[in-house]
């Protein structure tokens, strides 16, 4: 086994990942400190307010980190937050060399960190395994520099793109290991997001279920520009999990009251000619706290998320069959395109079976 | 190396499969003999009417027969066609061992083969790399066990399931590399099939076009129930490829007259409530001569074969992107189901990168 930097890398990008979902706001980060080839220190970040990865890394190392490399998936933070900074503490350490990532796109760090540490003489190398890093941290990464929550458009399709018979039945277009797998995803983020047409036709609890462990439910937010939820609906029973509701500035105020007296939270935005304000809906529940939105649909959800270009990560489950309909319904609807040149574009990056279905995520393509 | 059964029966199956598109109706061939860790022989039938790959195999091998072993993708024939029967050619050679990937399941031998050389006292093993011998020739294997062509059904959509806008717009969905892609498989194929709306919309000549190679033209076959094909269209110019067209009875002789002047052959089945009699079309074109057909659409004659399970291989290309559109147009159209259940099912077999775009393969689930 070779064992230089990218080993030890990819070691700090596997710790770190482990605490995928735990960490928002923050990014997920990993840090292993290496002296004379043996592993002295290893830590990773593992939930907003507890410490940094180089804090555990540290520790663990002691004087062992005196003339040591420290290997860490994200630039060390030059600021006070609720930690003191960490840059500070690597200089302390008498770690010789710094192997970083990526540099933090945190516009309160944004290289100040790897400054401070070339200025104290320590030697700094950036950019080792930098493309899985920026994968790593999408999310955070997102959020730094737009201030708003990362979509995740998500869709589960037959073979010939149909998420429904033209009456509406989709039971079931994947089979379990697929809606396990979304159940994942569930659990890893902030907020799961849906139109009033999918409560009104599917009644959906939207919380997270699943077999291997307890899931985390994410916030249920719909847009429902009139305010059409009801009050029995599963969604604006809000014992389990939190519930926003976008709307209108005109929705009549009765229905928000009743809903509000059930706990759930009504956010209001203005009304475009494309439905609700969906940037000024994002630009609020990032203000809310929220990091991360997993789209649902319906298709004309999806397609006002596509069409005003706010997606940043499509995932499509895509099961091995064919249902044919030429009024069935499809993943992206919304108002018709005169050409298939106005379709956005995006880059596939991997395809995975899960069960017998296919899982596809894609990016825009820059 | 390990230099083993599988290995061998490996490069035999790499030299059948060499000669793909060129030996319909036969099945792709190849043999290898080895003698004390030797390679003496190796041979593939090349097309229709040539030697079988044992002839080349022993012709090369010689003497050096004598106690080898054989490996052969097909299990030898035991009659009389173009060429005598390999089976007494083996028993000749000397071979005291010879190995099988699959029986042949060509009624005229179905085993026959196999029990002629274990008569001989030759050690026979079956079943090596059986289901890769099972692909190779699946077209071959269709044919032998039903007598009608083998049904490729192949579209073009996009992440989000569509292969026009509701204008019918669809250029392009894929890329140039998937092009090239779809051309390879006119090349391999005896006959192509379109609808007549295909026909009316886009004018396509169906021929292939190839930048690597000089391609050779499919049999164009039109399902065209009311001979509407205007005798001007590309397909109806017979210079450069066979055209098949396909109507009803009731048709009128005169169009009829017309396209038959220009050389297009008509064929004429009954009508039934789903269009024109598949069934009884399939088993035209097999009389013809035609082995294998890839069915590009559009949507309503891709509807007609899965709903009659008339398809034996699903490729799908995928483009990373979406367009959106509720009267967007999609691959498999035609009535309506009630319910996701209606679904035919089939099993995800291979998903590969073409260029930027998915390719991906399925098969009935049986």
């Amino acid at each position: 086994m070779l064992r230089n930097d990218e080993y030890y890398m990819q070691l700090a990008l596997d710790l770190a990942s482990s605490a995928r979902g735990n960490t928002n706001p923050n990014p997920m980060v990993g840090a292993v400190i290496v002296n004379n080839d043996v592993i002295v220190g290893t830590g990773l970040h593992r939930k907003a307010g507890e410490p940094h990865a180089e804090v555990h890394a540290f520790r663990m190392a002691g004087d062992h980190a005196a003339g040591a490399t420290l290997y860490v998936t994200l630039e060390p933070c030059s600021h006070f937050g609720k930690t003191p900074p960490c840059a500070n503490l690597v200089k302390e350490s008498g770690v010789k060399r710094v192997v970083v990532a990526m540099t933090d796109p945190n516009p309160s760090v944004a290289g100040r960190g790897i400054a401070l540490l070339r200025d104290a003489g320590i030697e700094v190398e950036v950019g080792v395994l930098e493309a899985q890093a920026y994968k790593l941290n999408e999310r955070f990464i997102h959020n730094m520099l737009t201030a708003r929550p990362f979509v995740v458009a998500k869709y589960a399709m037959t073979a010939d793109g149909k998420i429904a018979a033209a009456t509406g039945d989709s039971k079931w277009v994947t089979g379990d290991d697929a809606r396990e797998d979304v159940h994942e995803y569930r659990h890893e983020m902030d907020g799961i997001l849906v139109g009033i047409g999918t409560v009104l036709a599917d009644n959906p609890s939207l919380t997270t279920r699943l077999v291997s462990k307890e899931g985390k439910n994410p916030i249920r937010i719909v847009l429902d520009s009139e305010l059409q939820t009801p009050p029995t609906a599963a969604v604006a029973q809000t014992a389990e999990a939190r519930t926003i509701i976008v709307t209108s500035n005109e929705a009549p105020a009765e229905r928000a009251q009743a809903l509000f007296a059930q706990g759930v939270e009504i956010i209001r935005v203005e009304k475009t000619t494309d439905g609700l304000d969906l940037e000024a809906t994002l630009d609020a529940l990032y203000e809310a706290g929220i990091t991360d939105i997993l789209v649902e649909g319906g298709a004309g959800v999806h397609a006002s998320f596509f069409r005003q270009q706010l997606v940043q990560k499509v995932i499509i489950y895509m099961a091995p069959k064919v249902l044919g309909g030429t009024n069935s319904i499809t993943p992206v609807g919304g108002s018709d395109a005169q050409q298939m040149s106005e379709a956005r574009d995006f880059e596939f990056d991997t395809v995975n079976f899960v069960g017998n279905d296919l899982r596809i995520v894609a990016y825009p393509k820059h």
